[in-house]
């Protein structure tokens, strides 16, 4: 077996979790695999990092976040490290830019560009395990990076695809669930999800694994899975598979719980529209749900959303010209419907619709994709939603 | 001017001394002055990080070791980078590799191959300020290694040598004093002390600067003045300079309170000596105070000393034959009086001498360099021996 672990930083929280993922690392290596591992932060060290720099600074430069952040794996994959030596198993930490992992310049989201992997591939040739430090890279000016929350997932496929490796993803849940246990303790967890399905869910604020993970995965074609650390039994996790012989109409609802809606009103000029996006994708801020309708014979309503930390963004870019006349609406969340099989089942969004009127919930925008359908609601009335939803599409046990 | 200011662990020990520094930093640089700062990790985190090690692995390997520990120094210099752009001073942090310090292998106690500056001095062009971490580089084969500790000294002193500035090294004390203050409270601030005396009490003891740093500010002539944290009057400090107008016979004394000796016979064959201190220059062991006696007309015996650290390393080592009937001796101090007069005033030897004699302190080994002069004790005779030739040779205040 060929397989790279991929630790979560609840996995290697403390001391005695390390102990543990190392325990389970040298047992598969010593049964004569091959085995690298990726692991995050120990436990709430990230957000200890960022509380730091927020008493020093409110607005602290992304390129020092970057590296500073970049300290809670490198303490992380060191400790793994000497532990795998400990017993006995050669081991070798590596940094994002000691693995070769070439990013852009994006701070705190950056895209990796490329992975040289020479060094990699020479520590897997003599037999070591190589840990790596999950979510971060070296851009070409020599700067660390990070590729954003939950990009440890993503350092984890991306180097399983690069070996032509197994890719495990070790966190503290069972596996993908219909629903967000959290909010809805019925959820039922599934066996196996398809990879277009898992990627929407992502986006869609599932928080279980992260969507470029998947995309790599499925681009790559690497066997992806995702269950409890130190659980053995893989029939209690989720395979990310690329097909299913049949596919369900709603395979599972991602929730996100605070969106922002923002409307802007676009004269009829040549250009404006564009302007906007382009604006907005300088601040390298993601959009979606976007629709354009006319409001009257001069002037376009264009209408987005975004997180809330991104409308915040925005809301202090309203000086600029282009964002005159800029309306932005908080306090909403996001419901979204997901089902390789919504293609071909019809009626779904009718359904949904209905739910949601028979339970008194008014809904805003809508969207749809391909295999999802996302509504807008109320913050209050989320809760009402899911519950409702989950019912009417047979998300939950019993 | 143009400067590099060194702040050690205590003076960044806290958000708030970070913020000092900060202050300080900014202003300097908003008179108009060049400025590069060095700091350390903040307080005690590299004994925390050390705890973890020793907590996961009993002898944790020396390369992990040294990327576990090069993250204190990173976590410093991105908040104080931070702060400093807070007061709107343009600043970037640079880890070891990021500026440059290509080190040998020798993890834990690497040497300084060459800086490559260019990154560096582009930062210092543009205007803006350089935080670089003490204590760490970069081997060819990209390990993360580090200067062993008080290194942080070394790194500000190589940087102001590469760029031909000054150097000044603030830390927890006031300057340079004829002895340990904590030792004997009457002690002497010097305000000026040569290089070579600085270096020989750094080497025998003096924990306040590291000899390395002194030898390259030496090499390069590098300016070099140590002083307290946000003291900002030089009176108060330290210079380290290459010549005093007059020497002094004595000018301070360093102690090594725990040191061990070794005996080792070595029979009368070709190149055992040699193969003796082959070996422990292979455990890249330092040694000192070697002298070798005829025990018999087969056999020499050889002795040094070391710190207890290393005693317990080589007696670790004892199976190899070139340690056979090595013998090991702890519990012993090292007294050494410093002083660049010491070849031209006569009678230093015979006074410090009388002077133990007359306190009923035995002592042991004697060696002797052009500056000074050392003598191992009993553990428990050093307070005594320190007070006595403090006083002896008019170290103390009235």
């Amino acid at each position: 077996m060929n397989v790279v672990h991929k630790y979560g930083g609840t996995s290697v929280a403390t001391i005695e979790k390390i102990n543990q993922v190392a325990d389970r690392v040298a047992e598969i290596k010593k049964a004569g695999n091959n085995i690298a591992v990726v692991a995050s932060a120990m436990g709430k060290t990230t957000d200890r990092l960022i509380e730091m720099a927020k008493a020093i600074s409110p607005s602290p430069s992304k390129r020092e976040l970057d590296s500073l952040m970049s300290t809670g794996e490198q303490t992380t994959v060191t400790l793994l490290a000497m532990a795998l030596q400990a017993r006995g198993v050669e081991a070798v930490s590596l940094t994002g830019f000691q693995c070769g992992f070439l990013t852009d310049e994006f701070h705190s989201q950056a895209t990796i560009l490329d992975i040289d992997s020479r060094r990699l591939e020479d520590i897997i040739a003599r037999g070591a395990v190589p840990v790596i430090t999950g979510f971060q890279g070296i851009s070409r000016s020599g700067d660390i990076t990070t590729l954003g929350r939950g990009g440890s997932d993503t350092t984890a496929v991306a180097v399983a695809a690069k070996l032509g490796w197994d890719c495990e993803i070790y966190t503290d849940v069972d596996g993908v669930y219909t629903i967000d246990p959290r909010r809805c303790p019925k959820a039922r967890k599934l066996d196996v999800i398809t990879s277009d399905e898992m990627m929407e869910l992502a986006a869609l604020g599932a928080g279980v694994l992260e969507t470029r993970s998947v995309e790599i995965a499925k681009k790559y074609g690497v066997r992806l899975f995702l269950g409890r650390s130190m659980e053995k039994d893989k029939t209690k996790g989720t395979y990310v598979v690329n097909d299913y012989f049949e596919d369900m109409a709603v395979t599972g609802i991602g929730v996100i719980e605070d969106c922002a809606m923002i409307s802007v009103k676009c004269p009829f000029e040549k250009g404006t529209v564009s302007r906007v996006f382009s604006k907005i994708a300088d601040m390298n801020i993601n959009i979606d749900m976007i629709s354009q309708q006319l409001l009257d014979d001069k002037t376009a309503l264009l209408s987005f959303s975004c997180t809330k930390e991104s409308a915040e963004e925005l809301e202090a870019a309203r000086g600029e010209s282009v964002f005159d006349g800029c309306d932005m609406r908080y306090g909403l969340s996001k419901i979204s419907l997901v089902g390789a099989g919504m293609a071909t089942h019809s009626g779904v969004a009718a359904k949904a619709l209905a739910t949601l009127f028979e339970n008194g919930i008014d809904h805003y925008q809508i969207t749809t994709s391909e295999i999802s359908i996302s509504v807008t609601v109320d913050k209050e009335n989320l809760q009402k939603a899911c519950d409702a939803l989950t019912k009417a599409f047979e998300l939950c046990e019993e």
